[in-house]
């Protein structure tokens, strides 16, 4: 269903870059298929779109529902994966500015991810005279920015609606077993839905990590599990010709050949923030032991005229992975101008699609002219299906890439560094002598 | 009034990183000055927040008030410097959620800044039923996205106002005495607005290019000029203490170092898009003859959950530049909470402002240990004054920074590849050639 193209990669490469890599991409396949590989107590994802829990996607469904009728406003707590993932679908599926134009359903926002004021005022004074509910994503419960941010809303709801009103429209999606937002789920009776245990942060979209917030947008998540669902199928058939063993393949390879920096290019304003969930996803599986490729991201045309320059002609550490949707879901022809001020009458009567899918040709064929191997992925359209299957395959390729690179694709060490600064800092009890420590640093 | 912190770069750099490059930086200066170096027909912008042009601004002012009055949306359209540094400012000094909050004014929507057929039908069935104006800003008339798009709103104008209605609803931003915008806006009488000769589109927002549509968002364009004028005044005098001295000395000794990707850090989501415009302001003056660091941005801390792990502990390739607010607009304090399920009562009654000061002081130790070098720089306030001297600041920095590079910051010659290859598949005229040639190869 989704179609690769690798002409304007393989120049760039040794001959043999992919079969000399299936046997490390069948070891690492078996890795993520048994759960044997580092890390591998994190591999819960791989046959998620399979064994999910039935039972509580009806229940995500029937909460969706409740909101949609109930609240002019869902406030979504989360960090890192507990709203990147929810976020991207949301922009790609519905819309960037899917608060400003959506027509039914809540609008939704995204709190408690990071720790700006006045971004956090914003919010409160958007959402304060509406009806309003509250979905907090932690595992733990103890982490501060979702855990800030979650005190403020639920004083906000309790004062407006009463302790027993609030309860009703705090929804915690959270451990199944432990923790203190699964302790204070339970005591409050707040609607519990499930982090499991086997599936970190950033591979938990397809979780009611993801599908809650997505489902309360009018996403249809039965759809993209499909889509999710086919993918896994798909892509568990070991060889040369699976997508997913071409794309880490050719991410080894292309690193071992000395680039740097890997460009995801979108052609849709609605892709923009797709890009951000992936670069959570390879950043944080294999930015680790001083290795991994620097994953940024651009959106064509528009970026052409800002990092164009660079990726044409600056230094040549980066390739490109392009995902591109061949179909628009609306259609918009070019008006003719019988002045033909702009000497645009060449194209007047053909579609904007049409000139779009010109200037991605052109594009691609300048950046490989240019030195920047490119490697094309085209979608049908930027559906559930399309989303779900994307999803599932930049997960599964991370994974496999990851083990490729020789680093647990499942763990993040380094984010704890700035944690264990903050709360020195902060005063948290148990960090005295870290804060000593910290403080010494900073006034000598 | 911006204070610089080089603690955090100095120990990975060698001993007079900044003095060696002392006598560069003054030649440097000079030719910034006296518009004599390497693309020294567009150094306008040198003295811009001096020389700027009175009667039009206060014409920009007035065009303004007039839209503020009789128009519920503005669509701005352009590309590249056209749009970036307008949304940049507008997302910065109200909010990227301008559109959905603002109770003044009219809504700002950036059309023809690519090829995207649902971002512009998107843009269309909002503002149709409103009463809209459109500003095109172009040079030429004649760059395919904003033109395409021109025709396109153009057409919805006359259809709603009839020609006469919308020629009143439409202001062209273009060259001064030539070209095909200019032409029509002159048969048309369009009201006119000016990109001046010596000015490039990314360093042209504080132009009427820029301040045409950040007037119509309600933001103090005689204060961000001011900033910016007090920002010239500063950085004009030669010497190691000047901040735009420092900064691009400190970039080309890390460059020099080895140093490949510059991530510029923000703690708002209000600067997130400040940051696509600095990316076009360094990549595109920089990235040239095969040399240029490659501009990246993150906001924390929320990317501290996505992109965080690769810092910390991934490929020791890059160096942050920080920029943050002292002070909030508003403050808020973390509530108590008596049972204290998060942990979080040593913080309870502490402003959300402090913690996320704290916050920044880890992440920078932090990211410091794990061998990143900072470049700290705090803003006194997000505001108009501030806007405008950072502003200033990075295209003069930038300027001197591309000057120690060996680089002509001034031009852009990467950019066409795509454009004559995008022009020829489309079957523009005089490209008959370069269309056979490129069709060959795609079926080849």
């Amino acid at each position: 269903m989704i179609t690769t193209n690798l002409t304007n990669l393989t120049p760039f490469l040794p001959d043999g870059w992919l079969t000399s890599r299936l046997s490390a991409l069948d070891k690492a396949r078996v890795m993520l298929e048994e759960g044997n590989g580092p890390g591998g107590s994190f591999t819960g994802w791989v046959h998620l779109p399979r064994d999910y829990d039935k039972e509580e996607f009806a229940r995500i469904q029937a909460a969706a529902e409740k909101i949609r009728s109930d609240s002019q406003a869902l406030v979504v707590i989360g960090i890192g994966g507990s709203y990147l993932g929810a976020r991207a679908v949301v922009e790609l599926l519905r819309s960037p500015n899917y608060n400003l134009i959506h027509t039914d359903g809540p609008e939704i926002h995204f709190a408690g991810n990071g720790l700006s004021t006045d971004g956090l005022m914003e919010i409160i004074d958007r959402v304060k005279d509406m009806d309003f509910s509250v979905n907090v994503i932690s595992k733990s419960g103890t982490t501060t920015e979702p855990a800030v941010a979650f005190r403020i809303f639920k004083a906000l709801l309790e004062e407006k609606y009463g302790k027993q009103g609030a309860r009703e429209r705090i929804y915690a999606t959270t451990d199944a077993h432990r923790g203190a937002l699964k302790g204070l789920a339970d005591a409050e009776g707040y609607e519990e839905f499930v982090v499991p245990d086997a599936v970190g942060g950033r591979y938990s979209v397809l979780t009611a990590v993801g599908l809650r917030p997505i489902a309360c947008a009018g996403v249809d998540i039965a759809a993209l599990m499909q889509g999710a669902a086919d993918a896994m199928n798909a892509l568990a058939v070991p060889g040369a010709d699976n997508p997913a063993w071409q794309y880490a393949a050719a991410r080894h390879a292309l690193y071992e050949s000395g680039k740097k920096v890997e460009l995801l290019v979108g052609y849709e304003p609605s892709f923009r923030f797709f890009a951000e969930w992936w670069k959570q996803l390879y950043g944080e599986s294999e930015g680790k032991q001083g290795k991994g490729l620097f994953p940024a991201s651009v959106e064509f045309t528009a970026d052409l005229h800002s990092m164009g320059q660079y990726i044409q002609q600056g230094e040549r550490l980066m390739f490109e992975t392009v995902v591109s949707f061949a179909r628009s879901r609306r259609q918009i022809d070019i008006p003719v101008d019988p002045d033909n001020v702009d000497g645009l009458n060449f194209l007047a009567g053909k579609s904007l699609e049409y000139v779009a899918a010109q200037a991605m040709r052109g594009v691609t064929m300048a950046h490989v002219d240019g030195g920047v191997p490119n490697i094309g992925r085209t979608v049908p359209a930027r559906d559930e299906a399309a989303a779900g299957w994307l999803i599932y395959f930049f997960e599964y390729a991370c994974g496999l890439s990851g083990y490729l690179l020789e680093v647990n694709p499942f763990d993040q060490p380094g984010v704890e560094a700035y944690k264990n600064n903050m709360y020195a800092l902060l005063g948290k009890p148990g960090y005295e002598e870290k804060k000593a420590e910290l403080e010494r640093r900073l006034n000598g």
